[in-house]
């Protein structure tokens, strides 16, 4: 094994990025938990915190177009293509303080520390730091993302937040012009690769006990809305046989579904995660029972006939209870396979950090899936306590961030170009 | 068959009765639905109508201490005992126009046929209108029938409705005398026995092609609260076999309450009527889910062993799916059985009337429950369209009608008090 590669006060890179996931955490609209909203004062304080980082990692660095954090750090000559590097720094309402700012700092990190090697490689390094992934005031994900890779949707500017100010209102009190977001645009030929280190966000590497994971793809995801209508009738007056339970129905098909994908060995997810039973009360049978079905699979086509499949056994379960069945595709997003040449290098690099070169899928939406429209996609999964995102709870180990940069950092150094 | 009894004008009592009804109907709150509602002007309003024809009916009427409306047909002497008859004239909100008024309006017109045929029977007849079954305004059920009982709980008095108004208060504004509620109470020995005709508020009838039915009791009820507390998760990161669903941990529980009851060849019946999955979104895995189970059957002790093993049943499901588990009774009612004596004299009155007479439990609750400390009750049901009832659509055929008045006229005429 060799020496441990330090920040710039001496630290380990995991205790560097710790120190400043902390300091970042500390920028919320809440003084009580992490809450960080596009285009509020707490966006800028980040951006700025961020960009100071950047700078002090040898990079140039400013916000673009939209309200991202860009910084680059020059090849071996100026004006080379890059590999860019990122993550976002918007949260969810009372989020954890890793999801997003550790793909950022990381990769700030691992600059600094080739910056303070004087080291330049044949490519220049890039880092994006996404201003709006999760997207909880616009209802539209992957804001940030989807401006760099040239797909922002002009429309999107006319969304409003709950107190009604529009995307549009909101650039311009921030000090963006929202005429000018085809600026933020980057061309496929700038870069050479995009990679995120990520918190896994799920219980898989913990359970493989293993600090990284190389990501696979980005799971596609279907989401269907179901509703069975049966006959509303008292609780007490309407024999078993002459029922038409709308929720009885229902809870056959939750069953079936569950069982579907827990007996599917190609990886299938499925959830339900909403129900609601109408009337709704003690003593009356349900005539009405809405609920959703969310359907993920690292593979298109093998989600789509899975879906096929248990469509057709809630027709069935339907049918024989005489019940109407309503079911609809409310939300479609395609995989995003994570290119092969890329995977590879980050393989290569965890079996060099000395550990198992472990695969798996991203069940969870990345802005990898923005950034496939003008480059390959590649992703690093940091092992997550428990499984817990999206939760003030969700944990890193200082340990397991340093294991990620030190395999980060060796992928950059080794870094081939797509031949 | 013999010839058709008619009312006071020549129409058939059935016909009497429906416009009864309908008059009874135009009472109401609202002027698009029917909303009878305790201590309001349309309870006063109603009342009067109904004394109107108690009057009309020979009878004397007054409104009593908790504003019931009390009829009396005196027998072949003054002061004889009497057979009770009744039922109640409050509604829910948007109700039918059937369920309660029904049985009060037929009473009324088997009575106004002894009257006009100027025959006294040896015993009284008392027709008792119940201001309040439901409990809309104050939710406590069964009003009117405990205070003739003599069971009236006082702290009820301090109940106050959605506008803040307790039922003391409300009393008085109506011109009662909330300290005397106790002079509505009947001692046991003036009592022959309390008979209630009813619509069935079920689909029973209508299957078996019989306009009225022989009740055998009024169903015992037990109700319980589920909580199953998993974990939650994203839909997307955690594999199936990781998951901690307490959603589909309740599915399962919900098609074995199902399956269990199904099976049941004791005349169980089992409602999973509220169901609610927190926190509740499609990419979420439900972490708590909360469902109430309504458990009635006509036997008491039957029902309780029934209840000992679904629970049984829960508990497995939980503990196989790693799920907390609380769960708790939070009502119960006894059954009340119809006495025997009864029901065998309403029995060979439908059969004088040329039908089968089929015996089925009311799983419904009635006044009854309360009448039943102070005498043995039975009830004849009547046929309701479609099982359909607290709805606008609850119906009754105007033949229907006829022939339940005229089993309750024959069982009136040939009354033997229990030996």
């Amino acid at each position: 094994m060799e020496e441990k590669v330090v920040g710039a006060t001496g630290q380990s890179l995991g205790d560097e990025i710790v120190a400043r996931i902390n300091a970042l955490a500390a920028i919320s609209e809440a003084p009580d938990n992490i809450t960080r909203i596009f285009l509020t004062p707490e966006h800028r304080a980040a951006a700025d915190m961020i960009i100071g980082w950047m700078h002090g990692a040898g990079m140039q660095a400013h916000m673009d177009a939209i309200g991202n954090v860009c910084g680059r750090y020059e090849g071996d000559r100026p004006g080379l293509p890059c590999l860019m590097l990122g993550s976002h720094y918007d949260t969810v309402r009372d989020a954890g303080r890793w999801d997003g700012p550790l793909g950022i700092i990381t990769a700030i990190s691992c600059v600094g520390d080739l910056h303070r090697r004087g080291l330049r490689l044949p490519f220049a390094i890039e880092i994006a730091g996404f201003a709006d992934e999760e997207g909880v005031r616009y209802a539209s994900t992957l804001l940030g993302s989807r401006a760099v890779a040239g797909t922002f949707v002009e429309s999107a500017l006319n969304n409003r937040d709950k107190s009604g100010v529009s995307m549009r209102e909101a650039m311009v009190a921030f000090g963006l012009d929202p005429e000018h977001i085809g600026a933020a645009a980057r061309a496929p030929n700038e870069l050479l690769a995009y990679l995120e280190l990520h918190i896994e966000q799920g219980p898989v590497l913990e359970a493989e006990k293993l600090p990284v994971g190389v990501v696979t793809a980005i799971s596609g995801a279907t989401r269907l809305a179901v509703e069975l209508h049966g006959t509303a009738g008292h609780a007490g007056t309407v024999p078993m046989a002459m029922r038409r339970d709308a929720l009885a129905g229902a809870a056959e098909c939750i069953v079936a579904i569950e069982e579907f994908c827990r007996s599917d060995r190609g990886g299938l997810v499925g959830t339900v995660g909403y129900i609601n039973a109408m009337p709704g009360a003690t003593n009356v049978i349900p005539g009405l029972v809405s609920f959703t079905m969310d359907i993920r699979s690292s593979r298109d086509s093998y989600r789509k006939l899975a879906i096929t499949d248990m469509v057709r056994e809630i027709e069935s379960i339907a049918k024989q209870r005489k019940l109407d069945l309503q079911i609809n595709i409310t939300h479609e997003n395609r995989t995003v396979p994570c290119a092969p040449w890329l995977q590879k290098q980050i393989a290569d690099a965890v079996v060099a950090e000395g550990y198992r070169a472990f695969e798996l899928p991203s069940g969870a939406g990345h802005d990898g899936m923005a950034m496939i429209d003008i480059a390959d996609v590649a992703m690093l999964f940091v092992r997550c306590r428990g499984g817990v995102s999206h939760n003030p709870a969700e944990h890193v180990e200082t340990a397991d961030a340093d294991v990620g940069a030190r395999v980060l950092l060796r992928v950059i150094e080794n870094f081939k170009p797509k031949s």
